[in-house]
């Protein structure tokens, strides 16, 4: 059972909200004597915040991490890792005109049925502000896996889809999404993007996206069966992010349209060392990691906080039209990337620390 | 932590495999005083059983479901309800041939290396054999959901694609969906489909399809923030039945290509009942229902199991080639249709136990 | 969250009613590999099962143990392993007469008002009948720690006080144990306990007991911070099992009396090797296993099923009278033995993988 | 899986080491709308903290609340409340000396073991401090059930005998309990207990404890078998606070002693109650709450820290000796009251928010 909490034996809950005095997470079950400093968990954090461009949120959190325990003399200790982050830049009064009613396609609606209490401020604790811990629960989880499997072991995302525009996968190139503001991983249309994400900015309106990531050095044999696949596990852990409506591994949906020869990945020993011809399975077969590039990805639905009114209900039922101000992103999607990440490497983790009590 | 286990509340657990003399399915957290006849399970196992047509396995299975505790003068007590379905028609000389190879796709290759042994009968514990031991538990959901929520809770799937083929989802009926060997829910692509998926076998091969689950009469409120949500409860069933690649809630991967006006779906108040005007968001905003029809989508790649040739390497990590002899199904997906729903029965139960323990 | 399942990695799972046509247990969470024959589980079904003597139930049941998965070519593949036992001597109508009258003392009572339903045969699921599938599965927990940490870890129990009379602790020995029908450590004490409860008996009444288990060669280190410690998974196991009152470790309730000095354990350095010069924590320091012998004890009350006439009321709340006639242990506490031994090897095996995950 | 988090549904994780920044604690699955004031939780607080007598540890802890999360316009709103409390007079310095010798009896023995790192500084994670997180979880609990039950549930333990020294349980007052700084029940036995107390203490020495908890006013039917039993959740929630050694409930290891006829809880139709007119089951039978008043009791160790010399190894595995300076408390078992206290609400209410689901 776990309301707030993500894992099994790499387990992290997270807290706070929006508008709240700060935002944390308690990372349990990390192992023993790695080397952590808060500088390397911070790296990942940049990469999510909002405020750095003009195509995300204009919220200022500086996001600064705080470590508050499980860490001692900068080794972890095997104890819980208490981490706090303090929200900065809250503006509760933006939400003051909407408290009142539901926003179209937003999780205000089934909450305040649900619990009978509404906190208008920011989402409360719907906000993706939530996705901040995870970055930095995923931070670890990357720093545990690189002290543990090796160097070799690199989790990547990127956008692949921005709205109506997709890109050349083909074209995967990590130092380019490091270095433009969409994580595109194709050079030649991060021009077309950055038109294409203003004007719809500018038309009071907002889009959708579709993320990938590639996990590779993946050791083969994590996963667990039936009910604790590795690609359950993942699909389990994407749909958690906000907004997300669907998640593949490797072939995804095409893959209901292969023929039984294209999808089946044939495997050769080439001196040596096993591979396969293609990767429609994205690295799992029957659950159970098999040792090539973890290939998912997942599409985000446009952002429902919109300029554009809308009709909608309000708390007491009746009718009315909603506009929504504030510092919404335009494309969510984007700063999924850092959080896709961060889920992959704690289902990675937490199934390499699994598989070490499975095989006895 | 659940290897073979699946659920918070109410869980089942399943064991057995393919060629071994018995499967089963241990359901646990069932409420007390539901009326339950073994009838009212084999109904749902029917649809599943394989040797009904030619479009599926030949391996002839009653699939007779025995009720071996838990059940106390035809009803429930509270207590784990055993069922048990022996395996009549398992041809374990079928695999003799391929004992020592790894079928490109399949994941005896994975199962191999974690485990270090080999069940090749059938696949052991791998096989999709498993799942008729879900469709069990997920019989038990369904009819305690119609007695705690009433006979409007309802859980349809249908095959939407089958390889290249779509349907007109709008034609979705469910008493043809019922009629037809595919679980297609548009009757005039059935011709079709029969033509193309015997030519698929003819020839050696297989295909994939896309399956669609709609659950109507959910009450609003089911579900649990942040990392036990709806959706994400969803794609972790889905994902864990075999040969699954995606998973998509509403508009799903189409998500990313909405704009946001497009992708929210507008809210009125109609004579004192709430109505949206669409339903991207599939019936869940924030990972709770919100009273919509739930649609959900997932698709199934096609059976690696094939007669055609393909490359792989043995146990030894040697060069071969493989070719299966065998009764396996042409399209596993259109099997998965009772699975699906089965799955969903039991996240649907499951939610509703846990949200009346949610609220207090 | 776990009705009927106990463990976090070794998991086991029973399902079955007293007079329901069998009992059963699926074991999840075996490492893989490891030899398992009928043979070696049957030794300790054997200590545990009814009708051996006269001062247990005179129920005939051979508990034969079938296993229906799990093993291939006589080794666990590391999937669930479901057992099997058929109740061979149910004598539901002995039951007829009380089945509305609830029987001071009993669970009969408490399972009526929460579920609403009663089945009075034998007890139902209330039986300790249902211990039978646990002493299963700690046969292969037994199994699997003798082969994963090797002959020296042994775990023994035995009865060191049946009723009002104790018997010499110091005199432990493990054969002396085996042959007795008391499981008495202490030889001199047996004719006096033989005696005591044919009089017990014969009186119309029972006699509760105290039952000890240590476990040897135990490694270093099992157990998990904060909610997780050794002892605290071992005090839920033990108090588990029916009629247990009272768990302790090491020195116990005594551990109340003993001054700061007496009760920390001093240690020493003799040749490369640490000794303790006491075991007042039994083996047990923060949760944590210190490489001493485990030693814990627990009481079992009297058995509540007696011949003579008790006052209660009924299943409409009138008051009336009981005796229970039927086939019932003067002192469930002997057949106690072999369970708390199961149990103890499961919580030993399941913290011995998961110190595997906790550590990297 | 939990190393650090307790509970099904309401469910807390504690973080924090006795000479870190601050300690703290993550509620999860707490109802919504239910009034929560710092007040409230303070005065559990106030219970725990040391350096209110001359019997207790001298640090000079605030042991200042504060709230982070889950709580809007001073309702519950059923996300994560997160809790902080910062450490004001950790003095690191004292254990300078002992920083690399092992205590006997203490947990830093093992935990140097197991993870191979030592937070010398006060016990690190394995100091009493930790428990101050349960108080607080504990004291939302209670609040809980008080708005979901009645007043009528209460929940109040005692000091029944102080090492030596018992007192008469029949003089339980709770009133006396509230004012005397031992939690004694038994106004004539304080005057000896301070006698004694300050003579353990300028003996350089320590003692134990038996703590006595009692909850009234706790519906019938909560419990859930066979491995979520009360009874088992309660010895597990016990055995988990520090020192802890032994586990009773009802008669508890005085059940041995009972016969059939004594133990056996007669029940009385009294005018439309069902009475019963013992209590030797301590309100439990088969694992579920029968409506009488629960009792429970649990043995503390002396504390291991004491200023008398003792034998031991350092790091190294050299012989040593050590003796303890600093603040320790003479008896930790004093300080056991409102920490048993707190585990008891947090259990009750998680099995009555878990009795919901289970019954549908």
């Amino acid at each position: 059972m776990s309301f707030n909490t993500f894992g099994k034996i790499f387990r992290f809950t997270t807290w706070g909200e929006s508008h709240g005095p700060a935002i944390g997470c308690v990372v349990d079950g990390c192992p023993p004597n790695i080397s952590l400093s808060i500088k390397d968990i911070q790296i990942d954090m940049d990469r999510r915040r909002p405020g750095k461009s003009k195509f995300t949120s204009q919220r200022k959190e500086s996001d600064k991490i705080e470590i508050l325990s499980g860490v001692f003399q900068g080794k972890t200790t095997g104890t819980p890792i208490s981490m706090i982050i303090y929200n900065k830049d809250a503006k509760s009064r933006d939400y003051e005109t909407i408290k009142n009613k539901f926003r179209p396609g937003h999780a205000d609606y089934t909450y305040f049925l649900k619990y009978g209490i509404r906190d208008y401020r920011g989402g409360g604790r719907q906000s993706a502000r939530e996705t901040a811990c995870r970055v930095a629960a995923g931070a670890i989880a990357r720093i545990a896996l690189n002290k543990l499997i090796g160097k070799k072991l690199k989790v990547v995302g990127a956008v692949t889809q921005l709205g109506l525009l997709g890109c050349n996968r083909n074209k995967w190139n990590e130092k380019e999404i490091r270095k433009n503001p969409f994580f595109c991983p194709d050079k030649k249309s991060i021009k077309l993007w950055e038109k294409y994400l203003l004007a719809v900015r500018k038309a009071g309106s907002s889009c959708g996206a579709i993320i990938e990531i590639r996990a590779s050095g993946v050791p083969v044999g994590l996963g667990a069966p039936i009910y604790s696949k590795l690609d359950s596990d993942i699909a389990s852990a994407m749909m958690s992010i906000n907004a997300v409506k669907s998640v593949s591994i490797g072939a995804g949906m095409n893959a209901a349209i292969l023929s039984g020869e294209e999808n089946s990945d044939e495997i050769k020993n080439l001196s040596g060392k096993t591979k396969f011809k293609s990767n429609n399975a994205g690295g799992i077969l029957g659950g159970i990691s098999s040792g090539q590039e973890i290939v998912i990805s997942f599409a985000v639905k446009p952002t429902s906080s919109i300029l554009n009114t809308r009709e909608t209900i309000d708390k007491k039922g009746k009718n009315t039209k909603i506009s929504v101000k504030g510092r919404h992103d335009p494309c969510v999607g984007i700063r999924a990337v850092p959080i896709g990440e961060a889920m992959m490497s704690c289902v990675l983790l937490d199934h390499y620390l699994l598989n070490k009590a499975q095989c006895g």
